[in-house]
């Protein structure tokens, strides 16, 4: 057994079943040992991004790692940008980036550079296996890296030697360790804020589950805190028959007035709330300044546990009352808007769909309007770099072959990754896209007032638009193997919704707007 | 003046007149500045890799840097792979990276990262200004190491409100160093070493144009030293009416065999040849273990100055007698190889052409073919990261607007950075693109051999083809506004590449491989 073979092994039995793949020369005997090994499925990206971004989402769905496969540091800086929006997710990652041989490095070869200094800043575990026996059990260190909760990214540097030579060694899986629990005085004390009063419950990652959110808002409800959603989250579970749960805006203005006179903010796997971005005399932090913080629970404790200790502690029980019905929409016609095909979309949209956000400014009404649509998992772009969302839908679609997948993207954004709809089409992935086409970076025509400048040249507006020439999304689409129509009234979107809705496999709605 | 207008006045001061961008919220100010000042041309690109690709052919072709802009560490991420490329190349560069504003580097946001970490390993020049009077020094700082010979990449890390705040200074240019003369003794070695016979003088980076090439053909032709191109090689000056270079192969075997027998090696610009990868079984270094290596003049010399001094001493005169006479092609017909596409793109490709590689397998008659056509530069892929091609191409069309850039490109590598293709129609850039459309990762297939996997498995094939489905490269190249036409004969290949070249602007041609 060579190292490869160790290695997929290793990964198998720690029930590591899927790699998503853009290999080269030093990869060939991993990819080799995937047909040595049976029950690790192997999916091909056309660029890294959109391994990375697929092992995201597929994570975020499938609550377990996936592999990536990237080639030498420049595959690997392609794919940083996802793993960025990973680790800002908190999604459990493994990343084997093969390298050239032991012995070959110590020469100026074209490809040679600095794998170890290129994936740190994105990596939580960081190692590599410089011999066949050390591969097994670096990628056991990995996978128990990766495993630790919430999720972190764990990169695995793979010589080629270290592949190719005999003397594979297994690695041996670690059980998983359970999340630490949260302290009776630390649950007590939270409880004593809430009584004080002025609190928001302020839920992120795992706490955005279903059960989580309907025993928060248990606790919100007897202590009259509010509840709110971080923002940019990684999975939320809602629509009807669940517990709704609003979410804190990215915008600056509208987040400071919500936090306005709040006194406790208790943070439940979240953060202390803050803008994307500075603005010219706007404050980085949402919340007051005397606003006290203070944490229940972060991604590392076990969530649940804690939540229900605080119900207990503030005498809250579970409470199938607060669950929100089935509203059932009208179907809107006439001219195209953002909340419009929001509205069109909750009435539409099948039971249990995956929604990946990627939409940006247009996709602004949809998540207020679908918050009583059919049950639903919603999944948010977490770290800002744009270009997750054609990826994240085929790694959630694979997590969840049953599962109808819809893709809101924007135009901008889904061009920083458009070859992951190639993978829609060769994995015959059952996934909406819904593209917004407006030709420009619409975000950041708002953002050029917002950091003071009231009237851009030329050259700026030159910088927003990509309308000269406008892209031709359904002919983008199918030169990928995508079925693609462009609609422009309501009535065409409608139409074009549901039989995307009716039909599996891949297809996509290029939706004109003006 | 703020912060930016200062960095775009010094950049214009210093001849930094094309700035090619993919902006966000951070780097608004840079570009509103662009409208105050006249005389820096931005380029849109729709991805990171096609701002730092296209500046990288810009300056192979304009002997000067470009300036890049991109956004934090997510969008610097995405630029690498060809950052590495053009440091392979030895560009100069200026990458200027917005970060967020100082005091917000306090907060956890989600675009956070650790740009300086990201920027690091493939930077000679790192520098960040935290205050607005510091932008324009430091970029007068950056622009000074970029320039330094042969070429380096520097990168200047931007705070949104070093940017906009007021206070901006203009950097003072230094006077561009001169490279570093060649001691007479060094020259006096070499030519020792040349009278023992044996020898190969092996050119490398600006050693490669027309006048250097000739000169060291007189070297070699008077000590009966070998003369070769180092291959990988960011432009060579050749066709009719220049002196022609052979170049070393790529190919372990092959490279070994030709420097069989060699006793030394003069290195002009070049580096000691290795393989791109290793080989079980065969050796990283090209030449034979006694070769002796024996540096002329590094990147960072005056190359010219050195090969001068070389030829007095061993009493060469640059010869016009070495020049090639045109040696016209007849066209094939019949179905399409590359050796004939190779034919027929030496038949017709118009004086003055810029020939960009990145046809990876198919391309490989076309260098030898096309060594007696009409005059041009030959710009290869110097760090094996694909995806640079769209991008180079585009940054060759800007820097020499009034002559053809012909792309040759593999589908494969296109895929990463296929968004270019709509810059080259933005911005109306004279580039005919040959796509050598064959659906799969051909190079791999041959390196599954080069490392010992004889029968690949079923994963195994999955992960070199992507013709499942094939891709659509005339819809593809239509959906970013460049016209496009398949061709699957010689004839129509040969019709669509007359046509390419007489018209101007954009336009592809996909060639049909089985």
């Amino acid at each position: 057994m060579n190292g490869a073979e160790a290695l997929v092994r290793t990964l198998r039995n720690a029930d590591v079943d899927v790699c998503f793949a853009n290999p080269g020369t030093s990869e060939m005997h991993f990819v080799a040992a995937l047909d040595r090994v049976s029950g690790v499925r192997c999916v091909l990206s056309l660029f890294e991004g959109g391994a990375t971004g697929a092992a995201d989402g597929y994570a975020r769905m499938a609550d377990k790692p996936a592999a990536t496969l990237t080639h030498l540091g420049t595959g690997l800086t392609n794919s940083l940008a996802n793993v960025h929006n990973a680790r800002k997710a908190q999604t459990p990652m493994i990343n084997i980036v093969g390298d050239h041989a032991t012995y070959h490095l110590r020469h100026e070869s074209p490809l040679k550079s600095d794998v170890e200094g290129l994936a740190r800043p994105m990596s939580h575990w960081l190692g590599r296996a410089d011999t066949s026996a050390e591969v097994g059990p670096k990628a056991a260190e990995a996978i128990a890296a990766a495993s630790l909760s919430p999720g972190q990214i764990a990169t695995l540097i793979l010589p080629a030697d270290a592949s190719w030579s005999e003397g594979g060694v297994i690695g041996t899986i670690a059980p998983k360790q359970a999340p630490a629990s949260v302290s009776g005085d630390t649950v007590r004390e939270v409880a004593a804020l809430l009584r004080q009063g002025g609190a928001v419950i302020l839920l992120g990652g795992k706490a955005l589950r279903a059960d989580m959110i309907e025993l928060a808002a248990a606790i919100g409800s007897k202590t009259q805190a509010k509840l709110l959603a971080q923002g940019r989250d990684p999975r939320i579970e809602r629509g009807a028959g669940r517990v709704p749960i609003a979410r804190l805006p990215t915008q600056t203005d509208q987040a400071v007035e919500m936090l306005k006179g709040v006194r406790t903010i208790v943070l439940v796997g979240s953060k202390p709330p803050v803008a994307n971005f500075a603005h010219p005399g706007k404050p980085s932090a949402f919340a007051p300044q005397t606003c006290r913080f203070i944490e229940l629970a972060s991604g590392a404790n076990d969530i649940g546990g804690a939540l229900a200790a605080l119900a207990d502690e503030v005498g809250a029980k579970a409470n199938s009352d607060l669950r929100i019905a089935r509203v059932n929409m009208e179907l809107p016609d006439g001219g195209i808007t953002p909340e419009k095909i929001a509205q069109s979309l909750a009435a539409l949209m099948p039971e249990n769909a995956i929604l990946c956000d990627e939409a940006v400014t247009t996709g602004r009404p949809i998540f207020g309007t679908t918050r009583a649509a059919a049950p639903h998992d919603y999944l948010s772009l977490t770290g800002g770099a744009i270009g997750i969302g054609f990826p994240m839908a085929a790694g959630a679609a694979i997590a969840c072959p049953d599962r109808k997948v819809i893709l809101l993207q924007a135009d901008g954004s889904g061009l920083y990754t458009v070859q992951s709809l190639w993978t829609h089409a060769s994995e015959n992935l059952d996934i909406l896209t819904i593209v917004f086409a407006n030709n420009s970076y619409a975000i950041l025509r708002n953002e050029l007032k917002n950091v003071g400048i009231e009237n851009p040249g030329e050259n700026a507006i030159r910088m927003l638009s990509f309308n000269n020439p406008p892209i031709g999304w359904t002919a983008l689409s199918k030169s990928f193997g995508v079925p693609a129509e462009r609609v422009t009234t309501m009535d065409e979107f409608n139409r074009a919704l549901r039989a995307g809705v009716a039909q599996r496999g891949p297809s996509l709605i290029e939706v004109a707007l003006s």
